[in-house]
């Protein structure tokens, strides 16, 4: 970050799932809430608020002043609120805004909230919302929705790559693996291969069990000008929209994001003890492996083979589960994942933890352009404290 | 502003009014071109993107990633873009968003566009949205329209201020009378007493003629960290949500983000040239006069009688005709109020200009919080050269 240093310091979640009895204000609450109260802080330190859903208007009819509603039901008085959007990377721009309002000097102390409600009990008009994530004169109207876009992505870079479904399928068995641990994870059953084999397919090489859930929750960070017990540093907060292809060259929207948080952290993808990324599906961390410069092009079999990606590899993937375990409250994922990069970075992981963890990225996708990501947010955390 | 210092260094617009032929696409990218001209610059040199609307979601189905659909449609590509919502301050939150991106340092040049599309060919639909800018569990459910929650506030003015509704009427002609000069109003024409008084009563006092109209419209800025020909500086950008009266005191929203803008800029409200302030409907320019400040308690009889709000009086407000002159559409505002400002400041306000103008303040104040508008955003703009 440019201007003054940021630093993450509150933690808190609402697990995610299916609570049918809780409103969308009850769960951003409860994240708000448990954020502050790690944070050893509480409503009246806080001089604005950024908050994160894409679908609660089309979902609930609350538009507009969404954050509001939420943080007054838990005394937020005079504070500014900021309602953002972007789609499944609604929370990580909801971050990166409010660190720029720390690192400006306009605010001192702020809380970002994310926050998505999908379980309405009208599965088609949850999947209605969904759509509006890619431009609906274009993509919508032509009938494809996410989980096909993201086939189409996959199956060109296993092409590429020369890697075959079983790589999809160890990738998606590690993450459910990796959410065990996880007590913000909608599943916490260990999967085999065979189990994600035998689930049924949904958008050909994409199957169930590949797939992130729809789902409630919420999750909260407090974030800080000031150091203290358990900070963690902000080290970069990068954020792109889609590259128009024939005018930008070949570089897809999340390298272009990456590339940017790299240099603003003055570090590569060599530094990193471990990464968080948006596997809306959990083969789309084939491409992500390339995209963030995990590996080289060319090099995606010899890296999955390796298991490099695992807990105990050289380069962790989603050692929380990913959102293949964790679940997809939309708003809530980008803000999710600075959750879990701080505890690992604090050393707090318990069964999720990269040992010696220092420095972590958290990359969070969004919409659909009709060539990538519409937006894409990478954020770059280091612990200052540990060796 | 802390950090460095910020200049709007472009205007565009695309005129409000009711233009069934047009998307908001098409809305939007005449006033971000035109805006980009104004700043002799194009796209290319745009790090990142701020855009305001309220009801896209609920009025056409485009949720989630709406700036991005606009900007994608005349060429962004790779600039961050982030979707900001504050209900008829949406606006003005994304200008001062954009602002704390610039002053952070994070960005250089950044555009912003406020947009709205509200004639659909279904006013109830309309209506439905606009009321999502208060709590739906709360006043909507009671069936308050802003009208007449404005109603209830406005006589407790009348009433403490002992002034009558010959006030409202001179405060409603005064702001159509100015309007008639600018090019970006949905209505022009002059507007006697006699005629607003005529009008039908909508929540008494309020009557059709003092209410701002719905409308489609955009308005777009280029904020920079470089000043340059017809560059303005922004002294303060100040957002506060409501407060929790019975723990915070009296002093209702707008103050507390006008209190905190003249603290940022170092000024008050004598050191003010005009203001533009947001008279959804106009008699709520009563209210204002006490809350920024721009009269004591107890004064606002006088100030009205004096006729120091007109363009030629001691203190200008609303010399654009303001909202009830301009149209509302809702996540446009903001923004056009800063072209307003700037407009004024460069001296190019043709028939709306106050002589010599060298500070402005705009306020813009977004959804309903029960006892307040929920969210307030106050600008101080300067022309710095001028003496």
């Amino acid at each position: 970050m440019q201007g003054r240093s940021v630093y993450v310091r509150g933690l808190g979640f609402h697990p995610f799932g299916r609570h049918p009895g809780k409103s969308i204000k009850q769960l951003a609450a409860t994240a708000a809430l448990g954020a502050l109260d790690d944070a050893g802080t509480d409503l009246r330190t806080i001089q604005a608020a950024f908050c994160g859903n894409a679908y609660a208007g089309l979902l609930t009819g609350q538009e507009s002043i969404r954050g509001e509603t939420w943080l007054r039901a838990i005394g937020l008085s005079r504070a500014a609120v900021f309602n953002v959007e972007n789609a499944c990377a609604s929370g990580g721009s909801a971050v990166h805004l409010a660190a720029l309002g720390v690192a400006s000097g306009a605010y001192d102390e702020v809380l970002v909230v994310g926050a998505e409600k999908m379980f309405v009990g009208d599965t088609a008009k949850t999947l209605q919302a969904l759509a509006s994530s890619a431009d609906i004169e274009v993509m919508s109207n032509i009938g494809m929705q996410f989980a096909a876009v993201d086939a189409i992505r996959v199956k060109e870079v296993m092409e590429a790559e020369e890697v075959d479904e079983s790589a999809l399928e160890w990738i998606t068995a590690k993450n459910h693996g990796n959410g065990v641990h996880n007590p913000m994870a909608q599943y916490r059953k260990p999967m085999t291969v065979e189990q994600v084999r035998a689930s049924r397919m949904i958008a050909d090489p994409i199957r169930l069990f590949m797939c992130s859930a729809i789902s409630d929750g919420a999750a909260a960070v407090v974030l800080s000008a000031k150091p203290g017990r358990g900070a963690v540093k902000i080290r970069a907060s990068a954020v792109r929209s889609s590259p128009i292809r024939d005018r930008d060259g070949e570089r897809p929207t999340p390298a272009l994001a990456a590339d940017a948080a790299y240099a603003e952290a003055g570090l590569g993808p060599k530094d990193l003890d471990f990464a968080e990324v948006h596997d809306a599906v959990s083969p789309a961390e084939l491409m992500y492996y390339r995209e963030l410069g995990f590996c080289d092009e060319g090099e995606v079999a010899k890296f999955v083979r390796e298991k490099r990606s695992a807990i105990g590899g050289s380069m962790p993937v989603n050692p929380s589960g990913g959102l293949n375990s964790r679940g997809h409250p939309v708003g809530a994922t980008g803000v999710a994942q600075i959750v879990e990069l701080t505890k690992q970075l604090r050393g707090d992981a318990g069964g999720c933890q990269v040992e010696g963890a220092r420095i972590g990225l958290a990359h969070n996708a969004g919409g659909w352009s009709g060539d990538d990501p519409a937006v894409c947010v990478v954020h770059i955390l280091e612990a200052e404290g540990r060796k």
